[in-house]
């Protein structure tokens, strides 16, 4: 089995302007992902881009070579090179998978690939606790997790999530204050796998926790596609009929 | 449009058997069910079964007749007969609409349709807050409920439920005791068209609620086929080739 | 009941300049689809735009009073305003029902609904005996099309189409040259219902047939949303908690 | 990663009373079956019953001990021990993968996991060429297959076939008759991965075309658990709640 090639864009705002933030996350959320997944044997590389020099990194060569991204961006989405959302999708759909967290709902390369406003859904700043329920235990996202987790205190997200319908649901989260959110969601765009995950503010050390460490790895095992790319030739305009006429 | 013909099948077992429940349904849930199904314009008629009489009203005559039956059951799902559990079986693949309510998930019929053991899930005697959320906004199930409502008292539901992943997720319930449920799913099977509705326990007065009747109500009116059965012929054993062979 | 607002648009650009589409298609596509349309007694107004008027036809006010789109192009697909575009798949969303038809697959507006690059399939100009299969027998869009139909001359499309996994597959096509292609094909975006139907080659008179226009007015009524639009406010930013700290 | 255990159920009946049959498949079908898959890998054991033994062979011991089972049947459906049904049927729900094959549409188990009735189909005793199309290039099972391939002779089967809408659709077939067929089709039930595939009459040297043998082998791979099992517990009656009561 080959080893997984991993990117990670992080819009590494937030990190750098709020103190809240910096506190918790002083290299940037992309270090701490890079951190945990590195410990991971079927890891291969992972190469981290922000919002600074991500053109220069995530070219179309690096994507070529790269099986699984994971996105992480909130306030500066409309700052993200268009080349590069072009490149994301069009290799997404020849195989590639993505991972999406948390604010990362709201991105271009997120919205392209869904056809929809995923910016839409119930929000609100708060320390809620967060039950993060499984609802496909057979699924490999969900495998080691049982029957669900507590996320202590986590900004709330609440339905209506303007996704379309997920292929699959994987998680639910339950929210202190009354809300519900469909946390864990698969789809698939031509060969490529996608995985959207609710958890992840950027003021709470939760990259740092053991069970969602544990679902974005999953996620990028579920992700990562058995061939590189699966392109393929149309046979150029006008294929040859196979079957003769019957005439 | 051609008026919709209702069947309604309640067990009626705990509104004999235990006080509170006699108290909130004196008549029988099935009462409760016809009495503001018959208030809409586009129903016909609302016959209803118990499990006493249900092998004489669910005949397969009836129920050809039958656009939309909806099935309440709990203690006695064992007793129900197996010839009625083949013809509702048989006539939802042929197209007719099915409604499941509450604890009507552990029933033999929804546990045929979906060919999982529908019985598995977290449940608490209880009376916690349960809210409702829509999280299919044009779904018609979803009609006139905006974000969603509240059920100030209802016994508790949780993850995971045991069912294959619905077509349409069009409600998620919060409960207050920190548990999360798919509460509206929709399913197909053959030509038919089934919702399973949550809410509805036999001692609390939910389905005299507008929002719980709004929900049914619309659910009759999205499961009702447009003709009342799409029976065909597949022409007997070994149909013709329709193009001469090319040799 | 109310009646439905369709708005057609055509790219009108063969029929104007190709001679053989010009003898079949003499007032263009749009005119034949119209002709059928309106003689249905649900269809209230059918609009037509083309190339040359779209802006002005299909402007948000009156995207905002239509139902139901149809959408039909080939050689101009570039051409099509991407004010419109971004209009028509907002519209979408909020619940406007739209029909791709034939090499409408690589159009902007699908493109982008779809997420992936749905221009993918093989083809052939041919004249290829078509046989349109029904795989889903109570869909209301195979309504009174038995098992299926033939088409007596049609373009060959084949897959693999790159379209995403359909919500529904309601038509299978059989081509005499050995190809299948996934017909008929609906999808859900937001609130709105899109369904693609292949057939209609610019050629050949497809739109006369009546089994073609059966399938285009069923998917009229099936798209057409229950309400004009499912506009929603989710509250400002920072919606409140619902439920009060448990601390 | 461990090896896979495989179990294949074959009716043994076609090679032991028709001449036909016998040719082709002296030892079983599930002779032919077991010597391409032991060739592979990852696989562990193969086991094979048949009509004869089938109840001493899959017991729930073995099912608990098998990650895939294999399915062929035909005229003996209705002779399948229905013990056996339960205990497979209740392990794909735990998690086990099932491949069904072509007449296995008709088995007891099959028509149990998809809740419809899985018979019906149209169909014709033939020697027709079949083409089976990949239309989900990225999808494991098409894995190393191309655009699809060609079957020389095949009996023919034809839509519309009575399964709910697949999860994922991977294959479908046409045939020089003027037929389509949904001939490769993914459902999940439980835990439980199902792969229906149509390929396979007992006259026809079908199983060892390397093409058909490479589908199979992808689709134990594909349905192989992570888990043998994904038993778990839900705590016995009333789960105790979470979170504490708010008021």
């Amino acid at each position: 089995m080959r080893k997984i090639n991993i990117a990670v864009y992080n819009e590494f705002f937030h990190e750098r302007h709020d103190p809240n933030s910096a506190k918790v996350y002083p290299d940037g959320i992309h270090s701490a992902l890079k951190g945990f997944l590195e410990k991971d044997s079927r890891v291969g590389s992972v190469v981290c881009a922000t919002l600074d020099d991500h053109a220069a990194v995530l070219t179309p060569e690096r994507l070529a070579d790269t099986d699984v991204l994971i996105w992480w961006g909130h306030v500066r989405h409309g700052n993200v090179d268009d080349e590069v959302v072009n490149a994301v999708c069009a290799r997404v759909v020849e195989g590639m998978g993505l991972i999406v967290l948390h604010s990362g709902h709201g991105s271009k390369v997120f919205m392209r690939l869904m056809g929809t406003d995923t910016r839409t859904l119930r929000w609100r700043e708060s320390d809620d606790r967060c039950r993060v329920w499984v609802v496909n235990r057979g699924h490999p996202i969900a495998e080691g997790l049982g029957e669900g987790f507590l996320v202590p205190a986590e900004e709330t997200y609440g339905e209506q999530f303007g996704i379309p319908e997920p292929d699959e649901l994987v998680f639910i989260s339950w929210f202190e204050g009354g809300e519900v959110f469909r946390s864990g969601c698969t789809f698939k765009r031509g060969s490529g796998k996608i995985f959207y995950f609710q958890n992840g503010h950027e003021t709470y050390p939760i990259y740092f926790q053991p069970e969602i460490q544990r679902v974005i790895t999953n996620a990028v095992h579920w992700a990562c596609p058995e061939q590189r790319a699966y392109r393929y030739d149309l046979g150029g305009p006008n294929a040859p009929a196979l079957e003769g006429p019957k005439k």
